[in-house]
């Protein structure tokens, strides 16, 4: 799903000198324009991408990018299909070139455009008390918004929904029928910078939270943002209270996800999945359908589809039975 | 302990054929009406009841229910202690009988009830600025109430408690001397429902959430009222930052509760129990008196009194270390 | 780092009679004043100490304070260093002392003081709507105040911070360029008490919280301010969503503390640790400098510089990998 959002201007006339210049290379003074930073999956011709992981070659083989930033370690491989912007850190020049394309992305700052809904503006909502909406957000029929909560500007909400008291939601698309109850945080940056001695390293993060139709969250959760790619909560996904999702994670339709659970970043988690309390998922993982994670779980590899597993680290069920028996 | 509680408004003149048409049973037009839905123990003599496990059959001889929605599986015990509704799934006939009797607790919306507290009902109590208050709150003497808070209609609070900063409180009933922390969340409905794949069916909770005196709540806590039975904190326990107690949780008195501990639905904890940061109690589960469980632990069947445990899952602690050497 | 802090008012006139008393002990009828209780290391020549640990034995041979608390199984150690006061619970006692001297530290209320920031007084800073400023606060030129936060009494903030929404910052000192995001708690006191069968004894927390420069704090972070000693979060740690600290914890530079992450009492952590989510850390340990502590992982003992562990408990990640092939 290809989701347009309105959430960061993007910087015009950007030029390949200009790129170029911040990563600190050589400038052959190439009047090239660039048109933006995006995956390889998705990059269209005049755009610059990047590739650091074999995992990824499938997408390079069709990406239409035209540069591409990698390191010495890939630039035989990547140099079949694309020009390449040779450099030593990899994801340390994509931070630095989506930051030259959104300037705004690096830094949760606070909304200052939000102010009282006009109640002529939103006819079939109802507000509660304090509540701060920013500017260009659209809030869909019947949906109901409580206390002190805070929707900040471009953030779209469908129909029918329940927001609770004292939420913040930012760069977040929410579809019809959602509940999201009382003291939840949607769309913040995800946790990702790049480590340095004297003053870490923001990554830019340019992606957004996407919550389907009918899905509940619960009290207390964090929901981050994505980095390039959006985080996504399936259609009639229903998440308890306590529970962090970082930035990327995609969880599929009609998971069932228990109190206190945890997601790293950029996970990707199947249809029918029901994972237990104070479960966690490492990062960059793939959990398949219908599959039940138990209770306190740490899952720290792939799960294929169509399995139990439980235990730290998390294993089949069976496994796990026999081995406290 | 047995609490009468205003928070949800009962349908009168429920007719037995009301009962049975939702449950798309037969009519045998029968002009029986029916006062209410509870469970084996509390119910009198025209109410109707549920059975599911072999578990309550002490509490199935002893019931004063009419009627008892039972499956087949229970079907001929059931019959020699009343009489019986025959249905395929108990629990979501139990949840459709209850929305019937209930129809506002299926849901939770913001309550629009509220205003800034009228100083001169509340005479003996102190309050923050933003705070807001229901219909029907009752406060005691030399209680103090944070700024931001949220008290909804119904609630009552005893004498000299502190609600910090930015909690919000529903469907609760609070002793003396309580300590409420900022942005704790008390009293909304349980993570309960019955998956389908089109729309989860929400799960009716009609209990309430009860904090005995003296009782300790820290920040970020979330504590959901009962679903049938209510959720309980007893006497004079202590809860640390970040704890989550899911639906008719049932902690005794002078518990010691760490932080960013979990517990599932329907658990029992005694009194004198102390459990360390992390630990995860699974759902419908008992733990004993006087009990230790070590930090990080996940208890996954019942724990006798005056016993240390440790582990995931967790076993007598001199086991654990043994193991571990 | 010895901060001085205007957070708790000291009673003045505190005399060694006045302490005997409290303390139940024969009253000599001694005219001598003591100024401070405080912790071996930092004690002043008429201040009173406490000793009840081995641990602490080469703090107690330095130490300046004229009369120090122990109990029987110490007293013929503590006598060779300074004079005692002999009691059967050191750190009840210690605590009933605490509380003459600081009699405000014992229970958080809510700060009455706080009021609409006057804008002419903080000419450089940018609030958002709601937000509330207690007495004596400095902040920082260009830093940014959110929405709904509220600022107690005495907290001092460094210029270019930004603090997000719903944020309650309380006896804290902030350095420069430090991020809070959003329904993050800072300073609430820890959870120590003594327990007792009728009503548990809250221990009086006379420590802060202190931020230093160009650290980041997550959503929904809980970090209670000391007993006695600070709370300290060292330059340049970067903290994820969800993470608990509780009560004397000192975190050190250059940290990556991931989410969900919860560190129990008194724990000490070293320079450049990375800690995976959901890892928790018990109470009164060390961790050395460049340690890194896999995700879910319960660390129960010290663990030594440039380590890598992982597990429950945690171990050493060689033996972790090895122990689950």
């Amino acid at each position: 799903m290809k989701i347009k959002n309105n959430f960061f201007k993007i910087q015009k006339n950007v030029y390949l000198s200009d790129i170029l210049k911040i990563l600190r290379k050589k400038n052959f003074n190439k009047k090239i324009k660039i048109n933006n930073i995006s995956d390889l999956a998705t990059s269209s011709k005049n755009d610059i991408s990047f590739f650091n992981s074999l995992k990824y070659l499938y997408l390079l083989k069709k990406t239409k990018a035209k540069y591409v930033i990698t390191n010495d370690k890939y630039k035989n491989i990547v140099k079949k299909y694309s020009k390449i912007i040779l450099v030593e850190h990899v994801l340390k020049s994509v931070s630095l070139v989506t930051k030259l394309f959104y300037p705004e992305s690096l830094d949760d700052a606070v909304d200052f455009n939000v102010t009282k809904p006009l109640q002529e503006k939103y006819k079939k909502v109802k507000f509660g008390y304090n509540v701060l909406i920013g500017k260009n957000v659209s809030i869909g029929k019947n949906s109901i918004i409580g206390h002190n909560t805070i929707i900040e500007s471009n953030v779209k909400i469908g129909a029918n929904c329940i927001i609770g008291n004292n939420v913040l939601i930012k760069y977040s698309i929410i579809g019809d029928n959602v509940r999201v109850l009382d003291c939840s945080v949607l769309g913040k940056k995800g946790f990702g910078f790049l480590p340095d001695k004297n003053k870490n390293y923001r990554y830019p993060h340019i992606g957004i939270v996407i919550i389907q139709d009918n899905v509940e969250i619960g009290c207390n959760n964090t929901i981050d943002r994505g980095s390039i790619s959006n985080t996504i909560i399936g259609k009639n996904t229903f998440i308890d209270n306590q529970v962090h999702i970082a930035h990327n994670v995609k969880i599929g339709n009609n998971c069932i996800i228990t109190g206190q659970v945890g997601f790293a970043g950029s996970s990707t988690i199947g249809n029918n999945v029901s994972i237990g309390g104070q479960a966690g998922i490492s990062g960059h993982l793939n959990v398949g359908n219908n599959v039940q994670i138990g209770g306190g779980s740490g899952v720290i590899k792939n799960i294929p589809d169509n399995t139990k597993v439980m235990g730290y680290p998390a294993k089949d069920i069976r496994s796990f039975i026999k081995d406290i028996k």
